[in-house]
């Protein structure tokens, strides 16, 4: 589709990739200059929720800190409500925990064990879709609440790194790949 | 105006206190409740952005983290651009940085130094002002790189800890007070 195809340059002409950030051999794509452009903002988050707009989303599941500012714009086009998955520790409530690997060891994301009622219909949003870690443990924590995971919508994907693979078979949507 | 009770109402009722958080002698209101409920987030981000619809507005700043979650929301409302404004060492780029104080000692925001382009017209976004500390230093940041700061708009205010005497005389927009 040439809409798709015309969004997804104009995201690839905007980011900013910077070499050697956060560590020497990586290409960080840095996504700032996409928020900052009021148009390709609004015409991104239109389109990560389209994909959806049929599926009954109750719940956006965004995670910390970059999926906040993409899943609270989702959450509100979709008329859902919006659940934060942060890092260990940053959550007031009680909460529960899963664990995902890194390179080297394992880290964790945690959401309010009330966060999300029994029978939610969970859409799991971030920025960048890489190994697909911190988005697979985000679905399992969404499930381990009783909700069903209806997919993913992210800005950007590191095709290589194979996240989608990682993804349970949810349906995953990219609106750009690098 | 009945319209505008009402919601502060609903997200008075939506806030979950947690007393001693993050430490003795602190209430710290959650959030997360008024977020996670798809009408009254609806709602929320619609009344946060309504009285700033016709002045222009550019960019949205927002404060991380819980900032980025109304804050990009507000900025799609609003078909605005958003900017993040981070911790230290947080942002990729080239970054420029305001202090502010704490109850000991001072903290920074950073924002990237190309993050708004000269002539930009700038809402400031934050759930919570509490003594203005960091939506000031916000608007600081804003205008060392030449933008316009029209004013500034939170879910709750903080009403005894005066942060709106912090705001520089900007108009400062609260959908509720406590």
């Amino acid at each position: 589709m040439s809409v798709t195809v015309t969004l997804e340059s104009r995201i690839r002409d905007a980011l900013r990739p910077i070499r050697d950030y956060p560590k020497p051999g990586i290409v960080f794509q840095d996504i700032t200059p996409v928020l900052g452009d009021a148009a390709l903002l609004h015409d991104a988050i239109t389109a990560m929720a389209e994909p959806f707009a049929s599926r009954g989303v109750t719940h956006v599941v965004g995670i910390e800190a970059r999926g906040f500012i993409l899943g609270g714009a989702v959450a509100t086009t979709l008329r859902a409500g919006f659940v934060p998955v942060r890092k260990p520790g940053r959550l007031p409530w009680d909460r529960v925990s899963e664990a995902y690997a890194l390179e080297y060891g394992t880290d964790a994301l945690e959401c309010h064990q009330d966060g999300l009622p029994g029978g939610s219909r969970v859409l799991v949003v971030d920025d960048v879709l890489a190994t697909g870690g911190t988005a697979s443990a985000a679905g399992r924590l969404a499930r381990k609440l009783g909700a069903e995971v209806l997919g993913s919508s992210f800005l950007l994907e590191i095709s290589f790194l194979k996240g989608r693979e990682r993804l349970e078979g949810t349906p995953c949507h990219v609106l750009a790949s690098v």
